[in-house]
């Protein structure tokens, strides 16, 4: 009997909806996963360590070896709980820590990827878009710029629309791609991508120099995870087609498969997103077409006070596709 | 109603004895336990780390934080797996560089132990006998020295009796105590001395100035849980008044309760063992008395393959006595 040969899933993206979405493929058969990563993150416990080792944001990365392993529950509650009791430690967690360490120990930070990804024995792997510090910067439509991920993500105040964004390396005068990230790309079945905020999470992957190149010319069919809110100051009143718009445009590819969310939640929910000036995504009622396929449905998780995606049901919807 | 003052317990070892013990005395209630943990440790990971980074050694400490821990099994499962697949890494585990990335950051290893007792949520605390880096040194009876824990541990070649031990600082010409361990002495209903190696894991604490004073006149009642099996080169063909007397010389107090195992091991393990010129602790036909009281039972720990004691069977026999 032949052994039958394991779909290659490449994810691409950072912060929490790499968490969920990677939750969720973690449990699928026959598959092998690859997760690349941003290395924009510049706030929080992510950016301090960042900024007083002089390493790369260890958070993002951690997330999805954290999505990935099987005791994701009990993992979780200890390297993601955040210290309270030491003023020099508070805000940081023992993840960040860990993975910061072995990081430093060993050398390089994909490596510490690996080693951490060892000892939780995650299904797949993670890897980091590049190994270069850099600042992600965001040019407005009035021409100002908007330094650093932290501050793109929470505008402090009203301002324009963000019209392109770039990386800005801290030690090279050239940011260069993590070499295996090519790779995995260029023999991907399937491209994952999303979901995440636009600008913060996901196309920071695609400013990396030769990402673009290998996604633009992938044979592998792209699945994009559109999100379930607007986020304000990225994706201000976007529609469903704005961001399929404004990924295409920037991957500089066609989207294949488009998962989008049509279950509105609880009024409390919306008038909370309301408050941060987003709003549910709204399905336009002609989505751009041209061989593009929507699997239009109810992808809400039901737990928690957030508009977020269930990865139980996104892990079904991308089954199908890919079987 | 009153409120019922807690017991308080006093541990006082190192290696995998303290790990057993704590793990059986986490369950009982009413208790607050102080573990007293030796800083000795030279070997393996912690010795590297120990020595790479001129910190305290983490393993003996972290294997009580652990022990301490509701979410004990797997947390040992992340922090305690060894890694493999990385040649700079292999052979050291997470906890370590966890607990010495956290102790370096926050700039003192009580700190850094507290913290990770923080994220494992643990019942009761851990504290270093003292945070001063020191070398472990046997007197051997042909005057030869010994120098470090694992040489002490792991005898090369046969060797003479050890007829003393002592601490040599590292960075100080004296070595401090850690005052909340006097402190902890001080106020304990009981203290609890064992199980572990004589001279690699249990004495080392009491070569720390102050310890010995304290405990010789301290109003609490001394367990002492007697080992299971004799030590090639510590304590070859002791018997139980042998170990009796041992601890009390050393510490210059009277223990009040000896828990002894009685129960016999399969002959393989007892083969085992014998080639490692190691025996089962023999009981005395006339124990030592004058007030001492031997709790002679069964607490063999019947799972795997090493003469170890059952952490619950030992939890219940010392709530026996303190309740």
């Amino acid at each position: 009997m032949k052994k039958q040969k394991k779909i290659k899933l490449v994810t691409i993206g950072g912060g929490s909806g790499q968490y969920v979405l990677l939750s969720g493929l973690r449990d699928l058969k026959k598959i092998e996963i690859t997760s690349i990563v941003s290395m924009a993150d510049s706030g929080g416990s992510t950016g301090r360590l960042r900024d007083e080792l002089g390493i790369l944001p260890p958070g993002d990365a951690l997330k999805c070896v954290l999505a990935l392993s099987p005791n994701r529950e009990v993992a979780r509650k200890i390297l993601l709980t955040r210290f309270k009791n030491n003023s020099r430690l508070n805000g940081h967690n023992a993840g960040n820590m860990l993975l910061s360490m072995i990081a430093q120990y060993v050398g390089n930070f994909p490596d510490g990827i690996d080693a951490l990804g060892e000892i939780l024995n995650i299904k797949g792997r993670v890897l980091p878009v590049t190994t270069d510090k850099a600042t992600l910067v965001a040019e407005l439509a009035d021409g100002e710029h908007v330094y650093g991920e932290t501050a793109i993500d929470i505008p402090k105040t009203e301002r324009k629309k963000i019209i392109r964004t770039f990386l800005v390396p801290h030690h090279t005068d050239k940011i260069k791609v993590f070499p295996p990230v090519l790779d995995a790309i260029k023999e991907a079945d399937y491209i994952i991508i999303g979901p995440g905020d636009l600008y913060t999470s996901i196309t920071p992957n695609f400013l990396v120099p030769g990402v673009v190149e290998e996604t633009s010319r992938t044979k592998a069919k792209i699945i994009y995870v559109n999100n379930i809110v607007t986020k304000y100051g990225e994706s201000d009143k976007f529609s469903v087609n704005d961001f399929v718009k404004t990924i295409e445009n920037k991957i500089k590819n066609k989207l294949d498969f488009i998962l989008v969310n049509n279950q509105k939640a609880k009024p409390e929910l919306i008038k909370k997103y309301k408050q941060q000036n987003a709003e549910f995504v709204k399905i336009n009622s002609k989505l751009k077409d041209y061989g593009r396929k929507y699997i239009i449905d109810n992808f809400l998780s039901t737990k928690g006070e957030i508009a977020r995606h269930d990865h139980v049901k996104l892990a079904q919807a991308i089954d199908k596709i890919i079987k």
